[in-house]
C-alpha cells in the first residue's frame, strides 16, 4: 500500500508499503481523506523523542475488515478514531480513560503507526460511526474540533465571559468557533492583519494582540505555541482571569510568571477531546449555510486550504508548513 | 520615630522618621511585633520596581489614634491588617475586593508605607481584633498564613489527595500545615536534607524532591520561587493534576512546558488570602502542645528564628536574607 513513512526524521513516501494486520479487536480501515496537523509538522522537525512509522492521525475512512467475525456489523461502515490506545489496566485508564495512561501509544504520534497510507488500523473502542450528513471533508476535521471541545470540558466559557483567542491558525479558529457557541463573547487576535481575514470572514470580532490593553479577558486561549504568543496572553488576561494553553509548545518557554502569581491566574493545559460532541456538532451544523454569523453551529469548509494525493504527500507538508495556511487534506486513492 | 526605610534600593534604619498621620478612616497603630517575607528581601533587591518608603506589611499592633471620633472603639484594640488598599469603586474592587484593584496600595509593598517603625496607618476597613488566646508572636503570622489558607480557597484539596509542597521555606510551612489539615496526606519536599529537619519535628512526610517519581502527586505547591523548584513540581504532579505557584518569580522562568499542555496540568497563581479563618485557626490552635501532629491546627511558634529591636533591622534583615533561616521578628520597643 501507500504510506508517507517518517524515519529518523525524514519523511518519505512509500509506494509498495506492506499492509496492516488487524488484531481479533481491531478494525482495518481504508482511509478515505486524512488531515495535516501542526503536531505532524513538529514530529518531522524531531518533537515527541523521534516517532519512526506511519504519520497522521486525523482521518475519515471506510471499515474494510476486522478482526473478528464478531465484530462484522463495523464492515462498509464510515467511521473516525479516537487517537489513544491505552493499556485498559491500570488506574488511569479505568479512571479517567487512555488519554493519559502511561503506556500510552497515540496513533501516528508515538509508537503506533498512523493514517497517512491507504489503510490503517485501530481498536473497535477508538471507532466512531460518521452520521450520513457530515462528508469526508468535514468528518476529517473530527479530532481537531474535539480537541477544541476540550476547552468547553475544562473552563465554563460564561455567556458574559469576554474571551480571547490569541492565534488565529487551524487550532485557533477551532477553539473561536467553539467558545462563541451560544452567545459567547469571542475575538481573535493575530499579529498580522492578512491573517485574520478568515475569522473575520467566519464572523469573528478581530483584532491585533499588540494593540490589545492589559487585563482585558475573561478566557484566553494561547493557540499560536510560541513565547510571544504566551507573554501576550497572560498579559492580556484579567488577574484572576483563565488561560489555556491549547498548542504544545516545542521548546522551553522563557517567561515572566510574575502575573501568573501576583494576578493569580489559572493556566489550563489542554490536550485531546471528545469525539461524539464533536460529530453531533458539525451533523447540526450541517444544513447552515456558510454565511451563518459566528456562534451559530461550526464551520470547517472555510478552513480548508487544498487537497493532495497521498503520492504528492512530500509537497502537502511542505505546503502546510508556510505560515499562515490553512488545513490541508490528504487523499490516499 | 524609628522606622527601616527602603529608598533607592538602599535600606536604611532612621531614628527620627516623621509620624504618619491617620486619615478620617484610618486608624494610627502603634506596632508590637512585625516579620520579615521573602517579599521584604526581594524589594531590598528591587523587585516591584523599586518601591521607596517604609517597609514591611507583616505585623500586629494596638491602635493608638483614629482620623475620627466615630470610630474611638477601636482604640486600645489589638489588630492585625490586610495589606491592600483599592479604590473601593472599580468594577474589581466592588466585586472580588482590593487584592487585585488596578490602582490599589499595598502596605510596604506598593506606594503606601509599612509598618517596620513605631507606628504606622492602615483604613479601619483593613483591621482585624485578634483574639485574646492569639499571643502577639503568633498573630504576626496572620498575613502569611492568609497567604497559605489561600490556596485552599482555590483548589479544593480532597482527603485522598496526595499532595506535596516544594519547597520547605516560611510560607511552604505554612502551606503544608494549612493543607494537613483534616486528613490530608502532605509531604514537605526540600533539595537538602538540613531543610527538612523542620518540618519533620513538625510532624510531616518528608523527602528530597531529586528522588521523588514523575507524575506522583495530585495536588503540588510550588514555594521555592526558583526555575529548579518549578520544573520538578511540573515533573512531580500527576496528568490532570493541580500546580499552585505560591511563590513569586521575579525574575523570567525558563520552563519546558510540554507536560502543562500534554499533561492538561492546571496552574493556579496564589497571592494574598483570607485572615478571619487565619485568626480562627490560630485561636483554635492556642490550647495546643507543640507536639500536636501534623494536620491538627497550625503551629507557628517552631517557625520563630529570632527576633530583633527595629534598631538592629539591617543585622535581622542579613540574617533573614541567609538560606535556610525561619521567620524573623521585629520588635519596636
Amino acid at each position: 500500500m501507500q504510506a508517507l513513512l517518517l524515519r529518523d526524521g525524514k519523511l518519505s513516501y512509500q509506494s509498495d508499503w506492506p499492509q496492516p494486520e488487524p488484531k481479533i479487536d481491531e478494525a482495518l480501515i481504508r482511509v478515505t481523506v486524512a488531515g495535516i496537523c501542526s503536531t505532524d509538522l513538529e514530529l518531522v522537525k524531531g518533537y515527541a523523542g523521534g516517532f519512526n512509522g506511519i504519520l497522521g492521525h486525523e482521518f475519515v475512512g471506510v471499515v474494510e475488515q476486522t478482526g473478528s467475525p464478531a465484530s462484522s456489523e463495523w464492515l462498509g461502515r464510515r467511521v473516525v478514531g479516537t487517537i489513544n490506545l491505552g493499556c485498559r489496566q491500570c488506574a488511569v485508564c479505568l479512571g479517567d480513560g487512555p488519554e493519559h495512561c502511561p503506556n500510552r501509544t497515540t496513533l501516528g504520534i508515538h509508537n503506533r503507526d498512523g493514517v497517512f497510507a491507504d489503510l490503517a488500523t485501530l481498536p473497535l473502542v477508538n471507532l466512531l460511526p460518521v452520521p450520513d450528513v457530515v462528508a469526508d471533508e468535514c468528518a476529517v476535521f473530527t479530532e481537531p474540533l474535539a480537541a477544541a471541545l476540550r476547552i468547553r470540558e475544562q473552563v465554563n466559557a460564561r455567556p458574559t465571559s469576554r474571551v480571547a483567542v490569541v492565534g488565529p491558525g487551524r487550532l485557533g479558529l477551532l477553539a473561536a468557533q467553539v467558545l462563541a457557541l451560544a452567545a459567547g463573547d469571542v475575538v481573535v487576535l493575530g499579529r498580522r492583519p492578512e491573517s485574520l481575514a478568515l475569522p473575520e470572514q467566519l464572523g469573528f470580532e478581530i483584532g491585533l494582540v499588540d494593540e490589545q490593553p492589559d487585563d482585558r479577558f475573561d478566557l484566553v486561549v494561547e493557540a499560536t505555541g510560541n513565547d510571544a504568543g504566551l507573554a501576550h496572553s497572560l498579559r492580556l488576561v484579567r488577574p484572576r482571569g483563565t488561560l489555556v494553553l491549547k498548542s504544545t509548545f516545542h521548546n522551553r518557554a522563557n517567561v515572566d510568571l510574575t502575573k501568573l502569581v501576583v494576578g493569580e491566574v489559572t493556566v489550563v493545559g489542554s490536550r485531546c477531546g471528545p469525539f461524539e460532541p464533536a460529530l453531533r456538532l458539525m451533523a447540526m451544523s450541517a444544513s447552515l449555510t456558510q454565511k451563518a454569523p459566528a456562534g451559530i453551529g461550526v464551520q470547517v469548509r472555510p478552513m480548508i486550504e487544498a487537497e493532495y494525493s497521498l503520492s504528492d504527500g512530500l509537497i502537502a507538508f511542505d505546503h502546510a508548513a508556510q505560515p499562515g495556511v490553512r488545513k490541508i487534506l490528504l487523499r490516499p486513492n
